[in-house]
């Protein structure tokens, strides 16, 4: 398959097999230099975070001028043997006997051999993964992507595609993109002068969806263990680091689970995909270990090695007002907690993952199941240290009265919610599930603070390019 | 974790270490049967296609009366001692020692036992997957999702998440929907009259993508290797058993690969994702055999012992003019090949899987290589025995002016296809991919023949239930 080239990934994974061989090898150029009678380049091919020296010499190739001169970004077809070099930097190098030009690159390449901004780079997206860090990151995406659905396929859960497009709005929470073919200039009017929906594309409102997890339920009292895992969407106008309007969440739901069961599915999935990209991209997380976060394998190592904590919100409430620290925000029981809370919690007090659990019913969804004491749901919230809350989660109400006032008390309208309420009449069993927002978890894996670069392509407030 | 209830699966899967032993099993009561004395509960528990059959007497449990008259559906969870039963229709069943009710189904529960029709079941879309058919149908769909995954990553191809909202038009062709924040009731407009689009959410038009190739293109030049998987958007008011407005598409994209490696890679990847439902599910595989499509082990048989065929369009149009096949659409030189023709060639002329190769271009795609003919451009399109094109793709234009040029034929703006221009300026390689429709494969793995039928919650003109 293609030219029959070697990945350099193999040159590096599968030594001996290739040292003293000819091979074929097809990348990039990341740098060059030459003096009169020879050359270096560094190549990348995009199968490796690390680059092949490729030397170059005037007495063995016909073009050497012509690659002498060659602008970074261009791509190569080279040709030679692959020679051990003890004493130097890398491992081994290639000793070319002929350099192919597949496409020349321009002086005006912006990805030039010095440091740029992320935020420069976030212009130009289309080129920001051949740089060493968006390389590194968007590689660590794929592979925990990867590892998310390796980790519940394995356990037998069956994968869902939940609806994008609904008519349905999964918490009464989070602003909603409507999604339409109506002609904006000329919006068809009923009668009355309301919008006539009807000669929408659907026939109704539609929304992209902000949460599977309400569809996904419906396939656990199929299949019991089921997971979502695609994209979600929040129209919010919040220009944060931390939010995006388009990203993507995990969604597992259990059939005859509870919370405890919850969370220990939540513990041994995030363990899961850290240990996931640890293994299979050590290159690339040394690099953001000694690069972009000093500190990332203490805290990676801590998560993967500890048994996670868990205390109920009550527990934390009181912890946090016998602290005596000074919050931004006042604490008392019935508030959020904010993120100066979670951390201080998982970052001081713990210094591991804490569950908080039982929160109370006012600050949480509709469709948590209420506890005995009638002022907490079994709701429960990881807090990782560095970041505070990294999936929330809860046991699903499953008793139909009690669903049903609950949606009263918040006035859901019960007709949009029939079939959700069916599952409670018709062989509910007790369930659970979880959210893991997944550009969250990118972050926390490689370090990167700002959610526009773990995003290939970001969608955020008046950002929509590429 | 969940009560430790023992799946049906591993009870068939691994019967050795559990017969006569006491287990635990949690499931749903699919049909019930009882004479005075005891009784039998067929029961699914979602991790497996087969039943576990539940014998339960009065004598050994307490509520015999109460669970003898248990609703279809209800969830319960039985304790009790697995036992072989030679010669009988099952290889084990249950004796139950204690039966739980975890959750009682209604007399009305509509999933009694009988025949109901998929028009039907589309209408209780969030019950289906409870029944034979629809729980074949979405487990076929998770493992193939799956073995998509797993084919490109163990071949390491990086998996890439293209935008869900885009400000481009990946083809200039296909209806989009329109995402918006405008309020539809008071559209802003500008001082000229027309629409205020700065106030929209991301202050430009934005639009579901189509395909997320072109996004995909720029990061083959990163990575070599990648592919995207994800759901993509038609509004076109196409009311057919095989048109959805939301459906999702992978679509690979390689560097220095040409049309052949494109085949090569359609070949493998589809033979694989195949054997891998055919491996993973061998009952719900044989299920489809017996009950939804008589030959389908043939065809798929077929697909995966076949060398596809290889046949350039031109050739293909020979073989049809010289057929003397009577043909709703006439066939000459530069017609497109319609439903009948693709079926024609793989069916009768054939007898497997054909490519059908350089296409007339202006019948194809901007962005598709042109070949040196000036007519025709490296597009492919896999044609399947029962079906026709399953797959579409093609060599990329990598040269920068013929590109434009194209571009400047089909009235396409440069300016908003910078970024794709760009990958031809900066080390442009020879690269092809190609797309295959999720629903299309799944419904020529099943032989399930409406679209709607292989979607949790398929969305079409004029529904958006759920």
């Amino acid at each position: 398959m293609q030219m029959k080239a070697t990945s350099i990934k193999s040159l590096y994974r599968e030594t001996k097999k290739y040292i003293d061989s000819n091979i074929v090898v097809a990348g990039w150029v990341r740098t060059i230099r030459d003096s009169k009678a020879f050359g270096f380049i560094e190549l990348n091919d995009g199968t490796f975070f690390k680059n092949l020296q490729v030397v170059f010499e005037d007495e063995k190739i016909d073009n050497f001028k012509e690659i002498a001169k060659l602008p970074v970004g261009s791509a190569i077809i080279v040709h030679g043997k692959l020679v051990e070099t003890p004493g130097a930097k890398q491992p081994f190098e290639i000793k070319a006997d002929k350099i192919e030009i597949e496409g020349l690159s321009q002086p005006d390449y912006p990805l030039q051999k010095k440091r740029h901004s992320f935020e420069f780079l976030r212009t130009i997206a289309h080129l920001r993964p051949r740089t060493n860090t968006f390389s590194a990151v968007f590689r660590i995406r794929s592979l925990a992507a990867y590892a998310i659905h390796k980790f519940f396929q394995d356990r037998g859960f069956v994968y869902v595609h939940t609806p994008i497009i609904t008519g349905s709005d999964a918490e009464g929470a989070g602003k909603m993109f409507r999604v339409t073919t109506l002609d904006l200039d000329n919006v068809p009017r009923q009668e009355d002068g309301s919008i006539d929906y009807s000669e929408d594309f659907f026939g109704r409102e539609t929304n992209l969806t902000v949460s599977g997890q309400l569809e996904g339920e419906t396939y656990a009292m199929a299949f019991r263990n089921i997971y979502t895992f695609g994209p979600t969407f929040r129209a919010e106008n919040s220009n944060t680091p931390r939010h995006a309007a388009e990203f993507w969440m995990v969604e597992p739901e259990m059939a005859f689970a509870d919370l405890n069961d919850n969370m220990e599915v939540a513990e041994d999935m995030l363990k899961y995909i850290i240990k996931y990209c640890m293994e299979n991209a050590p290159e690339e997380m040394e690099f953001f270990n000694n690069f972009v976060d000093k500190g990332l394998f203490d805290r990676l190592n801590n998560v993967v090695n500890s048994d996670f904590v868990r205390i109920t919100y009550t527990e934390a409430i009181d912890i946090l007002l016998e602290s005596k620290e000074k919050f931004e925000y006042p604490v008392k029981w019935g508030c959020d907690l904010q993120t100066e809370h979670e951390r201080y919690l998982t970052e001081k007090v713990f210094k591991k993952p804490v569950f908080v659990t039982d929160y109370p019913k006012d600050i949480k969804a509709f469709y948590m199941k209420l506890n005995d004491d009638n002022k907490t749901v079994a709701a429960m919230d990881l807090l990782v240290p560095g970041v505070g809350e990294i999936i929330g989660g809860s046991q699903r109400e499953d008793r139909v009265e009690v669903l049903q006032q609950r949606m009263k008390e918040l006035n859901l309208k019960e007709e949009e919610y029939w079939w959700y309420v069916d599952l409670r009449k018709y062989g509910g069993t007790r369930h659970a599930g979880f959210g893991l927002g997944f550009e969250r978890a990118i972050m926390y894996i490689t370090g990167m603070t700002n959610i526009r670069d773990v995003i290939p392509f970001p969608r955020t407030v008046n950002n929509a390019e590429f």
